[in-house]
């Protein structure tokens, strides 16, 4: 049993609370247990000067911490003047994976900026930022959509993240803090409703693992990461009819 | 008749949602019309190099707007590599207002940081900064009470602000943005719960106001600002055995 | 009576060097008692880019003190690779003052970059820079008359500025430095030839003022000004014809 | 047949040179196909502050390329003022993957400075300055126990790394520049010598893999990484008895 | 006959306003024809790091322009967020060449700190801020033996600096701006009153010099810094029995 | 006799490998005893703003030292964020020095940008540098006569540097690392093959020196220029037909 009471396969309850702010294309403010991340999708009519000229579009995301989301209060990296390593670890991962179920093509010649502000942490701050993120990037396709600028809503898929990894020789899924700063290893799996992974990050704290070890964590995580989508396609419901998603 | 339909001297809806987060000390989502801020209060056992061994406190301010608080997209401050003049303005502004209304020998060396993170942007966002941060910082206070390391709350009257204008020649109180941006002159007015004043802001943009002009405003102002203590007043209720507070 | 022997109502001696430099369109070296600052007008054939094809001019301000400045000898902000808050909300206020008094339209798309730089601080810097820069930029004004690039000299009126401050209980006008780090309250007041007010800044520095102590100072700062109007008019006696100056 | 006449499983040749450099307490100068980095292990008798008084060492690394170490010369970061998130994301990984493998209690108080240096790069660069970094790491571990300050070389275990890929449907090994460019899927494998993973770290760029195909991937890398790990050994082989390493 | 009119061997004429400012130890505001620096000395009861503990004390110079010394408005360092090379170039020079006749040991722990702010630029600032420093550091001296913290000026020598070049094939004293800008050769020397060489800085602009051109040059700047240096002792007069100055 | 052997007219050994690396279109690795620096020419058809439309070229430099090319490992500039006075003032001069022996109306409109990349140092890295880089650049002018785009290489002459000093009393030719931070004078030389100076900077640290030190200085650099240039056109025979040499 877990120090939260969880079984080892269970996620933390998740909450997706869409069109949270007023202003952007597309919002949405996603809780996983502790973990509150605000994530929000903005059209850009211009793409980056690499982009230019191609008719494709582009999705790039930017990740932050409130300085009081965790125990002890941060710095803030506008203070320091520089983004730290993990942060950028963060935000090109974010942006890489929204971007690998997207049809830029189809996007034309935009930019969506996605923007991922944890205003408290508890563990897992990156895959409910893109968990998050996938959801107010289609609800800001399904505005242009609305406005008569897309005809359809160009992913080619769903799109969701969870992190597994061994605590203490035990296979668990989703974890807390706590769990997260004990844990031998640790792994962010990044999948698509039809099962394909976008991307594996499995890490040795200071440890090692086997490739019987992996194969566990990788069952897990599927697991997770399907439940995931299913709460996605319930508050996407009213857009289901632009989406056209694979079978698994 | 305003554009949202308010009178002259009339405030916004104003709300102060309590403890919003689980790690600070002290915190509050405020909302003053469409304009949300989450307030933060964080005890540091330490204080600044220049105030060390005078047994006394310090409050440090810092405010920042999530990038899409705004029609527009923001870039962030971290990304830039540098804080705007804008925003050391206002976190200075806060600082020192804060700082006027609490007994710093009584704080002991502690720092008690603050944070303000605009998450919706409509006007106003200094002067609800302000009124937030105040009820974060008298939370904290309170949670050193309960943990006895204070015995009393260390402030010695109430403080919030708003902000008044002159606007199309009429005077208003609490402009929105489409106001703030139209306005010839802005004021922005902090005040105590016994009427006095802590800082006054008054700029004419690109315009200029007389001493006439000036007296209306600053009764407007007056007006607001006792509402909006009235609003602190009640969900900062539990706490008012260990708050002296003078007479207006 | 107070430190320097001046009574409460009283200025320090100010006098204006006009055209101290050889290079800038308009320059003068203003002291006010021990405090002096260079305060040059730079004629830029360009605007900023949010202010392109409007047909209308800019006025920005850079403000810095010379590391020798200060009894104790200041970090320059190039080697900190940083512009404090401080000289950032010095250097915005310089230039909205200056721009309240200019008809932007009538100067066409120039931008003035306004620079004061302080070689020897007591007090009052950045009040006297604005006095200094009026006179510098009206000298700028003057040169593109000159050469036949304006017919007249694009200003609304006469600006200056002072300090005053509760000092001990008393109200004092223009304070220098020992009196400024002292002071209860301290507020900077830019006004017109004409009395109206531009620019109010009260600040009660951990502490708080009434009304009735507002209006006092009001007084003291409104007379204060008138003082340095007039000395601007001497040093630019020469100009008086191209200058469309209202009535107070 | 690949384009440059390699099997799919074939890795390019790699020379390890040691103590290329003259100062450093470890060297080397690895060659991997044409990606060629100077790795260095430089002994610090201090730890980082968040390690101090614990008795443990500590591991971090730094990487960097020479600006024509590729066909368009890049843009020095020294020149930029900042290190680009790429960077960060490699050097953080290399720290990471060095530290998995020693034992950072025998150590003591001392940092392992690690700096890799691309001085020509073909594709691989990150995995190249694995497989080096833990040569010039072992030799300087070598040079503390031959200066009598360890007994052994405390670490658990021989490291290596290659990359994988999926180009044109096909899995292969060792991706060189132009492979990698063009690559549907990119995989980096950094495992041990007994055959366990320490980092996994797979990407769909704009595509995505079934479980089947990361399964052939792993398969691939780690035939990879044994024969780079023979090299290791070939060249360490006069500190062979130091070593205390497991079975496969 | 040189474009203002003076002699191929003639100096700009020379002043020196000692005492300049109200707060340094020392101050000079130096003209050199149009060039106009002020030169201040501060002191400071600590050294450097790398410095501490040895007894010994420490000079390091400063540098800047205010942005109108020149025809064009120059952007802040400040706010470019760094120095630029050519600035660095010259405060490392100022600090070498002041530290060369000074006898460190006998200043004790202490740190002069030089600050050079050209106001005015026409050429030669360079060798101005060091002709101007010397006599700001020498009244800093000077005061701390007043003050009964030294026994005598710890000097060894005089000390000034003057540029040369080659100008349409002649040899040329003290280079204005314009002279300056279309050199051939341009060298800067600073020597000492019994004239030693401190600093040689030659530089042939898409241009070289033969060993006889070298020679006239120097010839031409020994003369100009013997003049220099008869200025500095005038100003200096009443320090001299503290200053134990060599013969030539 | 010198600490390492050599008379004190006598260089150090000296090494030109070109071509050492496979994308720039020039590049040398030179070693001067244990002093190796990577020198690169890269070729930009495009010219920095301040040049365009004048049909010339340009030639700009970039220095850096790899973090353990010193027995001390140094911090890397890019984690500084800021590049040393010192890197900024080599890297003037080296690209100073370059273009004072090429043709740049030749060359174009392009930029050659010089890298010199310093693997390790003993003592002379700024003389090696430009001793390199000179080879560096014309093998990449080489390689524009090859490709058609130029018909002869665009030098006027032959280029190298090296230094001397005067160490204990004696006048020394080509100072290494101990040599060096002994030194009480340091001067390097730039000379052309023609026997012109480029540049001299000669140093007297915490020192000085007379003008017949300095010309014995002088004679010693000439010597030790001559036998640099020697081993230059041997590595560059090959191109000789291509370049216009001036008689000595």
């Amino acid at each position: 049993m877990r120090l939260d009471g969880r079984e080892f396969n269970e996620l933390r309850p998740v909450s997706l609370h869409t069109s949270y702010l007023k202003h952007p294309e597309g919002s949405v403010l996603i809780s996983v247990g502790d973990t509150k991340v605000i994530c929000t999708a903005s059209i850009d009519d211009r793409v980056p000067p690499f982009m230019r000229g191609q008719g494709k579009g582009w999705i790039t995301a930017e990740y932050s911490m409130l300085p009081r989301a965790t125990a002890q209060r941060n710095i803030r990296e506008s203070s320091k003047g520089k983004v730290t390593g993990r942060t950028m670890e963060i935000q090109r991962l974010i942006g890489r994976a929204l971007r690998s179920v997207v049809d830029l093509e189809k996007v034309g010649e935009k930019t969506i900026w996605i923007d991922c502000d944890v205003i408290q942490a508890d563990g897992g701050t990156r895959t409910a930022s893109i968990t998050g993120a996938f959801v107010a990037m289609v609800l800001a396709f399904g505005k242009l959509v609305e406005e008569n600028k897309l005809t359809e809503i160009p992913i080619r898929d769903y799109l969701a993240a969870t992190s597994v990894g061994i605590h203490g020789e035990n296979s668990i899924l989703d974890l807390n803090y706590e769990e997260d700063s004990t844990a031998e290893v640790d792994m962010n799996i990044v999948m698509t409703g039809s099962g394909q992974f976008v991307e594996l990050q499995g890490t040795g704290e200071e440890s090692t693992f086997s490739r019987e070890q992996l194969n566990h964590l990788l069952d897990l995580g599927e697991k997770g990461v399907y439940q995931l989508i299913e709460q996605q396609k319930e508050v996407l419901d009213h857009l289901a009819a632009y989406i056209p998603v694979k079978e698994r």
